[in-house]
């Protein structure tokens, strides 16, 4: 691996399409620096590039969006026979996601996949990573999963740029265009959210904060299984928590979950629900099992 | 006005360049139903559309970007004669900048503007309400700006939608598609923002609060002059804040801001600011002039 530093975003005069033999060529390339990880990152500067190349047996690959599976645990046949850890290559995702930082997606040969090339290697453009969580995959032992969704280029904003030094010194950028700015977070809604959040006048069933943004309260809809592939959580109200951001991200990001009897896990105190609304504890059931992350 | 449920989005059979003689035909499509305010919405809703027409001295028209001004104050001439208050169509507007709800936008002919039509009216598109602030305007009294930005219809992911009810009741949507849900928030980062935060370790410079999520910690730069036009604050450590989400969602919206002396305005509390991370004052006299909003 080059000792440069890390480059996320496009990589300069490679466009999504182009083609590589290899991983030495992808390595050389600067493309997809690793001999033969599928992930380039550290948990302290976030993943830069990933190959999905159809080698684990729990991979997705919508297109658009991929359920890509972490990394370790494996044998030298490509055998899962251990649970996968969140350090290294998963922990660089994680850090992805936070950040909000691309990650250039290459896409290996494979049969299965319509999705991938006929032979070698395909940049494929920049993802971001939407969501991670663990489960037991087919082979019974923990795998860490991450959804990534492609970036439109039109709105992504995403510059080619270094990773970030942590230095204070530079002046930064005095003149900023829209480009350099990338996207940390979206937080997404439905109807049916919002007659929640009204119903709980937008405060946070956790802490009972409600936040006030020029006279108008503010709170943001969690869906406690989520929306969208893999998981195809229902946008119903016994699936959705009225929480303020910061609860929100410590929500989604599974530092904490509820018990059934609705105390809460991993802080102190028990989430507060009205008498209209109806928890389905199946989906709390589920986010313990795939969300929740202990000590964290 | 008509006294049907609101709706949201676009207007089914009607597309973006479509055009209207007047007011009327506009409010009989259903397209902009008020009988000749700029502004259809009420605060409780949200504001379902606004029609750009280059009335007032103070609006600026980029085409994929508006500062739009708000409504009252004017007399019969279109003369501004006295403060805009934030009520009405102007609340309706924050409102829908705090719910992410898209805004149909019109523009009405205006021989100054190159993005309106000759003649008439046409409908351009969504929008969302992306910021708004007070300043005082070219007449001297104190107007409300709204910045809106252009909704990429492939991202957008907005479905025609009726305004929440309210209603518990409603089963919601049990088998979602991606369209049916609206980005109510977008958290954009830079590079030297992300280093900002690193020197914080993350911690909110407000509460001192530190995220943690997946073992990761989390937080949220703000800049206090924004980015981009109007204000083209620039992307420099003197103009960033290390904050967590929830007081940068109340630093947006001017539930709070910052003297001098560091003492925090609308909320108990000093900003800590470490050794290395010099504020330029002028951009805490901007925010205070034009984001700190009282009593709210």
């Amino acid at each position: 691996m080059a000792n440069s530093t890390r480059q996320f975003g496009h990589i300069d005069g490679i466009q999504p399409g182009a083609t590589f033999k290899d991983y030495s060529s992808m390595n050389a390339a600067g493309i997809h620096r690793q001999s033969q990880s599928g992930i380039s990152g550290s948990g302290l500067e976030g993943a830069d590039s990933i190959v999905v190349s159809g080698g684990y047996e729990d991979d997705q690959d919508l297109g658009d969006e991929i359920v890509y599976t972490g990394q370790g645990g494996r044998d030298s046949s490509g055998k899962q026979i251990a649970d996968q850890e969140l350090v290294r290559g998963n922990l660089a995702l994680v850090k992805s996601q936070l950040e909000g930082l691309p990650v250039r997606v290459i896409r290996g040969a494979h049969k299965g996949n319509p999705f991938a090339p006929k032979s070698g290697y395909r940049y494929d453009g920049l993802y971001v990573v939407d969501s991670h969580w663990h489960e037991e995959g087919k082979s019974g032992f923990k795998i860490w999963r991450f959804r990534l969704v492609k970036l439109i280029d039109n709105t992504s904003k995403v510059a080619s740029q270094s990773a970030d030094d942590g230095d204070l010194g530079g002046s930064g950028n005095t003149t900023p265009t829209r480009k350099a700015s990338q996207i940390q977070r979206i937080v997404r809604d439905t109807k049916i959210a919002k007659s929640l959040k009204k119903y709980y006048s937008y405060k946070c069933q956790v802490c009972g904060i409600c936040l006030m943004a020029a006279g108008v309260p503010y709170a943001e809809a969690a869906h406690i299984k989520p929306l969208g592939a893999p998981h195809n959580g229902p946008d119903t109200i016994d699936n959705i928590l009225c929480l303020c951001p910061n609860h929100h991200v410590m929500f989604d990001f599974g530092s904490f979950s509820i018990n059934d009897d609705l105390s809460l896990i991993g802080i102190e105190g028990k989430l507060y629900v009205g008498d209209k609304h109806a928890i389905n504890r199946d989906y709390l059931i589920f986010h313990r099992a795939f969300f929740y992350t202990k000590n964290n």
